[in-house]
């Protein structure tokens, strides 16, 4: 990115931008010069970017992001509190809780298993699930269909065979909208692994 | 945007960012976890956008965004003083810098003149253009190709055309890489109109 042509603020303001995901240096310096054009705008991401920072934090029972401790979902009166969906990142948790199906707490991993980057069950939120477990009937372990997801799941389900907890995962298949011409063989695979008896 | 299911500072931040240009509320949500996850990207970029607000600032002369007074441009040693470009936004100046094909000195209007939005040139920096004409012998008018940019054009021709000074705008034609099969009616009409004898 050749940023010789900016005086020295707007060319820091471009390459702190450009340094977020998905912000390429074209964007940083278009959003720049948005910004430039708007001090107001720009003053209140600068705010708002403090205050996340101050005020967001991991809920020390599930790990989500929250304002409170503990956070707005294990407070929460109307849970079910014998049923914990475990993911990776707080945005699965927001997934989650946008399709209005799931009432039981959650408990965020920040993470997956991934070895080759030095991650082992000490990097992720998996002491803290094991204090939980008391009362717990059913773990739902909603981590991505990737390799380190499955890792991590078999692990999991491991950890927890012995404690008298049904261990789940979320069901592979297609997704709605999918075309089968266009599915991946692995995906079409598991979806006929996982085919159910209609309803008729 | 539904942030119903995010702690207000979060929900804030998320809707900071999407006030911003081409960024919708799910790249938003995006950035908000990756700069919870790396808080110190999120700070350098909050401390770049306050010092890029206090340090950067329209020159005096010409208008174009910069940290010193007056910028690097106009108080340039080897820019050709006889030569005003005059240009919409300061990141058309980058834009001609970056080419390495223009000695001269720019002048920033920051917009074009647009009646229906209530910008005439009262709102614009034309006023500065005319105490900086003394010894200039030829006033390029880079505006944008757009019915605005004609307009603000015409209006400074006319303005200038009883100094003695040249005023010439940037040459239409096909781009480079063009197909005129795709190119637009209006394009290929100048580009025949503008046709040049070839050096040969």
């Amino acid at each position: 990115m050749d940023l010789f042509y900016y005086p020295e603020p707007l060319a820091n303001l471009i390459s702190s931008l450009a340094r977020l995901p998905g912000i390429g240096p074209k964007t940083a310096a278009r959003l720049s010069f948005y910004m430039l054009h708007n001090p107001e705008d720009a003053t209140n991401l600068a705010r708002a970017v403090d205050s996340a920072l101050t005020h967001i934090h991991p809920c020390t029972v599930c790990g989500n992001y929250t304002a409170d401790d503990p956070c707005a979902v294990c407070a929460g009166a109307k849970r079910d509190r014998h049923l914990i969906c475990v993911v990776e990142q707080p945005r699965d948790v927001v997934a989650l809780e946008r399709t209005g199906e799931y009432r039981g707490l959650y408990h965020v991993l920040h993470g997956v298993l991934s070895p080759i980057d030095g991650i082992g069950p000490e990097q992720l939120n998996i002491k803290n699930l094991l204090s939980r477990l008391d009362g717990i009937n059913e773990v739902i372990v909603a981590v991505n269909p990737t390799i380190e997801g499955e890792t991590t799941a078999l692990y999991l389900s491991r950890l927890l065979k012995d404690l008298n907890i049904i261990v789940t995962r979320l069901a592979r298949g297609l997704p709605m909208g999918a075309d089968l011409e266009y599915a991946d063989d692995i995906t079409i695979a598991r979806a006929l692994e996982g085919r159910r008896a209609m309803d008729n």
